[in-house]
């Protein structure tokens, strides 16, 4: 595929497949008219978000072999909005021609936490030091020969999402809550920030990187609660981050978005906590700040597209939008209208009718010339809009 | 409705109308995405446009009575993207107590042109001087009897749209291509620019005008080639325009958006050419240039949020796409890819799938820091992106 062919794309027979059809995909879908490219969306819920942006929705499980095989073969590319699908199935309509971004062997290094540790490991890419474990009972056997000390963080190998699968373990009885199967115990780090760092690669192989952005995390919920760009580091810290986000890119070798989360530590060194390969929540200030937000980015990189700019025009903080603490049920958005009555803030609801304590139910963008303006403002946003039930 | 209410928007029980369900009410539909509320729009087209960004769509005629009285007892707030309504329908509904934005007052007097202009007359607001004629015959009489003389424009009274139903006549053949049927002769202004300025005004009053843009047209087609933000214009030009379009604003007592197009004459004075009460052409910039969106801000105008900053963060051109001369059939962007790669520049295709000269296919906006080169880009971009056919 050649940059001349881009005019295919505009045309009607071009059809993009998405695995996913949550909020990541609708925002994705938004992009997707802009440039006018025929959409088609499947997903497990007859509920999904994406279903009112996307031109076709089929109903089907993204980890089932059969569903995700069939719905490859009605496309001409295929891409994800979610990490957890079957890998197979694209492997095999990789192996018959189909164009899947991220490509199987990067999705297959990311999926699974364990072996995405293994391969910073092999090539020489900082991260936390780590135990891998087949089952939980191991983690005790490891404790009690000594191997592994309290405290350290607990991760799923597998299917985590949105704050689950990650736990810090204190004392033996947090042990008790965590499923059983697959996971890694993880070194606590003491950082000073954690950061992120976007990398697009196109099909082509350009490959452009977003400014580092900063995140504050709630201490308990482990949810970002302030996505700041740019992160309030020294340039020297930035072009670190920048430079090992751009090795871990360039090993991987994926094609779209590549979120690179990072630690910063206490000595300012700079190492990997995880990645991610498509659209993340670090980026979602991209929508109001920068000159090509990430979703019009990915679009571009795995349409073999020229990729778009990705300096920012303004100053951007994201604030995450999580039900609060003791409501359950239909969701009330209270203060709505004094937030919207605040400089350079827009509100993304996500749609969800349900809440629930720390549910994940959009985000907030204060954008300002200013970044201490616009912190002063999102601590306002925070403060005031309450996510609560009737 | 006060905006302590703003919550009532945020729940699933609210259904926000729309008449019209064309390229404008897409644009206006991706905004109603970010703050989930619930859209139900009605269009005569099986075809449209907004079907794919809406909860629900309607087929029907908007200037059916029927169509549209029954459309508006189904939703809670009733807005527009387009005049041509059947205003009976909507007067009946407003009657019965349905928030319809703009209100039949205001669209009663610029849906008509010739209704418009003595509005502006009977307002003191500065417009070209004009005839207004209930048949096309009497034209020919006016100009007899040396009333009227060539070079004027013709605009018809009613239903315009796209470049149609206005003409300069400079000769009496002119005269047979036009239709029969209300219309009105304006004296032709020998101005030196064409500037709009977008006000908005929410339920409460609250009002807000953009930065005036400047307009250049193409001489033969009579549709806007680039809408350059913010206008090269004096400081003292830029305030009279802001001045009378707030005048307008302020005599109509719209609800929602009303973008007022001007005339700056040679000798500087300002005179308003026409109106339009809903998102506007000379908008479409604030996508990517403002800090709020024209359809945001209609959106919050309507549901009497408060309004949202009207402020650029950079410079923005706006490139109307329409099918070149000489092609009629399936279209193809020719080297979309080229245009991509050029400095800031987002592409905006509506969706129609076929192209035929002049015809208005999508747009594309050119942000930059620095005004002279986003207007250089813009210029490439015009000169390098071709919408042709198969």
């Amino acid at each position: 595929m050649s940059t001349d062919n881009s005019s295919e794309y505009f045309s009607s027979q071009f059809k993009l497949g998405i695995l996913g059809g949550g909020q990541l995909g609708k925002m994705l879908l938004y992009e997707t008219r802009k440039f006018d490219i025929h959409t088609v969306v499947m997903d497990s819920s007859p509920e999904a978000p994406s279903k009112i942006a996307c031109n076709e929705f089929i109903l089907g499980d993204l980890m089932d072999f059969d569903a995700v095989y069939n719905f490859g073969k009605q496309v001409d590319v295929l891409t994800i909005e979610i990490e957890n699908v079957n890998v197979d199935a694209l492997e095999k309509l990789e192996d018959e021609g189909l164009m899947v971004f991220p490509q199987t062997k990067a999705l297959r290094i990311i999926q699974n936490k364990a072996k995405q540790k293994l391969f910073y490991v092999d090539n020489n890419i900082p991260t936390a030091d780590f135990q891998r474990f087949a089952y939980k009972s191991e983690i005790k056997d490891s404790i009690s020969n000594g191997a592994l000390d309290f405290p350290f963080i607990w991760k799923a190998a597998q299917f985590g999402y949105d704050g689950q699968g990650v736990k810090v373990v204190r004392k033996i009885e947090d042990l008790n809550e965590l499923p059983a199967g697959e996971c890694i115990a993880e070194k606590m780090i003491d950082f000073k920030n954690e950061l992120a760092v976007i990398v697009t690669r196109s099909v082509s192989g350009e490959v452009k990187t977003y400014p580092v952005v900063e995140m504050e995390f709630h201490p308990e919920a482990n949810q970002v609660e302030y996505v700041i760009c740019p992160a309030r580091i020294s340039d020297a810290v930035a072009q670190k981050a920048q430079e090992i986000a751009l090795k871990v890119s360039e090993k991987i070798q994926h094609v779209g978005l590549l979120a690179v989360e990072l630690f910063q530590t206490k000595d300012d060194q700079i190492i990997v906590n995880e990645v991610a390969p498509r659209p993340h929540n670090s980026g979602h200030y991209s929508i109001e700040a920068s000159y090509t937000n990430q979703f019009e980015q990915h679009l571009r990189a795995i349409l073999d597209l020229p990729l778009g700019d990705t300096k920012s025009k303004v100053a951007g903080i994201m604030v995450n939008l999580v039900g609060a603490e003791g409501y359950t049920g239909e969701v009330i958005y209270e203060n709505m209208s004094e937030i919207l009555g605040m400089e350079g803030v827009t509100p993304h609801i996500y749609g969800k009718k349900q809440t629930r304590p720390f549910r994940k139910m959009g985000h907030v963008t204060i954008v300002n010339e200013s970044i201490s303006e616009a912190r002063k403002i999102a601590q306002q946003v925070k403060e005031t809009i309450k996510v609560i039930s009737k």
